[in-house]
């Protein structure tokens, strides 16, 4: 009996092979480059796939919500770092989740550093979050006043210890010279780093996006990396160009409800609520919400020509289908789609099936 | 002690009174009209919002999955139909929940309807989907051969018990003729009664978008109005012009992480996981992602100068501030966002909190 038989409606399916293939790929490549591989778990967000991923030698990973380090706490990861400028709100949880677990904050600004100074009960270690151009968050580059006020802040207490400097460089995600972004945030980081390293000899600086770390080979005496996606990759990383479309390791099953050959259009039950809804746009203006693979028994392949999602609502996908897909498929068959944002689509479904039929859990689907 | 004083993450916020009086507006509507108010719940998802729902004489729901009418079954609905094209895999389990909920599905092809002819155990009702113009899904108007064929595969079996047309003319969330729809759909559904209606003088249509259900005045003789967003509304629906925002009856709580005075932004714990990805584009190009509301005791108010999300990624929100909120804001502070798709916003929670800090179901956060 096939995985296949047990599905009836969306379901994600996981590539254990594919998955640990991308593992392996950027554990080998942090080591040829003499760094630490510190995987961001808001992609797969599963103790599963960080058992998998503890085969390679990962030792600590990323998160970036507290609810995510909740989960993932307590599953023997040396360190969890919450990459996401610290919400002082949740001290409290830190407190509860810091008094078992070796975890590690974002930190951005004198506030929240002085919130944690003054409420934190055991000891937990920060990054300092730096811009160098991405614009979305973080302290910038050039404003050493800031970034000294934290480590000031951060000295006068004895639970804040400050680790590094941590740069997420995500305009490597619309911006197409990847090696130019990577010169920018390697000075950045090599700077930093040479100015404070007399008073913290053992700071560590650490990068932090899947189109880089999957495209560059030169990252100079940056110490950590820290991709997320590349665990799945998807439409939008096979686009940059970080991975090719057989890197995928994740794909959502969807029931075929209705075929029109006439529009050369199927419809499937696979919408937002599954997908999540990134899309790609082509240069000739065309919305892609994921394209279609073939399933069997042993996974899926992809087809020599494109179909893809032209449309999506809630629960609706429209499918704008190839001749060679619409001369093979009928009503009741299964489709396969690639994401073009996975973890959004990992985040939507809450849960994986793998290619032998077992349930991998996902932080999401355990969250009642 | 507030309900706020319990939240220190993104919470979705659910305002009763304003919920009730948007489903009262309704229902008090369809009355003058002398039409029956089937509320399309693939929105609230509820079975708290459905004993509300209930005291205002809704007596039925629409759904759009198997899954959401296996979580509504058994509540006391009179029936449950799920507006989405039947897909044949989940046969099984429309004869488990037949077996003792009244429920009507969608049919738009022959294959289906004979699947369902060959399987079915129980008694299921079915609309068949009407196209008059949307171009998602449905029968063409015109496509009489495909509609009676499906009307005699249904007739040789005695479970299938055809109950009337559907329409869902989406094109109103995008198209600006809201009237000009209105009457095309009206035409269609009117012509199809009056040829059907010898043979199934019962025959019900029903017509199920909520621009037009808020917005028409005339629905001539079309029976059913089946609208699902306006138990919330959204930004998007006062864009249309469906309700004003203070009709809005969510809002999704987000702590304050960070703030710069210089850029005017505000970074919040709130992104594409927790709203979802709906957006909207104003004629300067301006990506909205939700719109800013301040949060109080009672519940929230509207600011003067709008400030709004001007960009998301997953967890993830940059507010474009107003002077007035800089002046105001600090960190550590709850803002709220009125969502730009309730339905997507509500499903990617999970579960509301009332005014009074207690939880309302929703299917998604129950699925576990």
């Amino acid at each position: 009996m096939s995985y296949l038989d047990q599905i009836t409606s969306p379901t994600l399916l996981l590539d254990e092979k594919i998955c640990r293939a991308n593992i392996k790929r950027m554990a080998d490549k942090a080591a040829r480059h003499d760094m630490k591989l510190v995987p961001h778990f808001k992609t797969a967000q599963s103790h599963q796939i960080g058992d998998w991923a503890k085969e390679y030698n990962i030792t600590e990973v990323t998160v970036s919500s507290i609810k995510m380090a909740e989960y993932l706490s307590g599953q023997g990861w040396v360190n969890i770092h919450i990459a996401f400028p610290f919400n002082p709100l949740e001290i409290p949880k830190l407190n509860k989740i810091a008094a078992k677990q070796s975890i590690s904050v974002q930190l951005i600004n004198a506030e929240t550093t002085q919130m944690l100074a003054d409420q934190l009960e055991s000891s937990v270690g920060f990054f300092i979050e730096i811009d160098a151009g991405y614009g979305r968050t973080g302290v910038e580059v050039t404003d050493f006043g800031l970034i000294e006020e934290i480590m000031l802040i951060a000295k006068k207490s004895d639970k804040l210890k400050f680790k590094g400097f941590y740069l997420h460089p995500g305009h490597t995600y619309y911006m197409p010279d990847i090696p130019a972004i990577y010169e920018q945030s390697r000075n950045a980081l090599g700077m930093l780093k040479n100015k404070y390293s007399t008073e913290f000899p053992n700071l560590v600086s650490r990068i932090g996006d899947t189109p880089g770390c999957a495209v560059m080979e030169d990252f100079e005496d940056i110490d950590e990396m820290g991709p997320g996606n590349f665990v799945f990759y998807d439409l939008m990383q096979a686009e940059l160009g970080g991975c090719e479309k057989r890197d995928i390791a994740v794909c959502l099953a969807v029931p075929v409800v209705d075929i029109k050959k006439n529009r050369k259009e199927i419809l499937v039950h696979g919408g937002g609520v599954h997908l999540a809804k990134d899309v790609l746009v082509g240069e000739n203006g065309l919305k892609n919400f994921g394209e279609v693979v073939y399933l069997n028994e042993n996974g899926w392949t992809i087809p020599e020509k494109k179909s893809f999602l032209k449309s999506i609502s809630q629960e609706h996908g429209i499918i704008k289908a190839s001749d060679e897909l619409l001369a093979k498929v009928k009503v009741g068959d299964l489709l396969g789609i690639l994401p073009v944002h996975s973890c959004m689509t990992a985040d939507a479904m809450g849960e994986y099936i793998t290619l032998d039929g077992k349930k991998v859990d996902h932080a999401e689907g355990a969250r009642v």
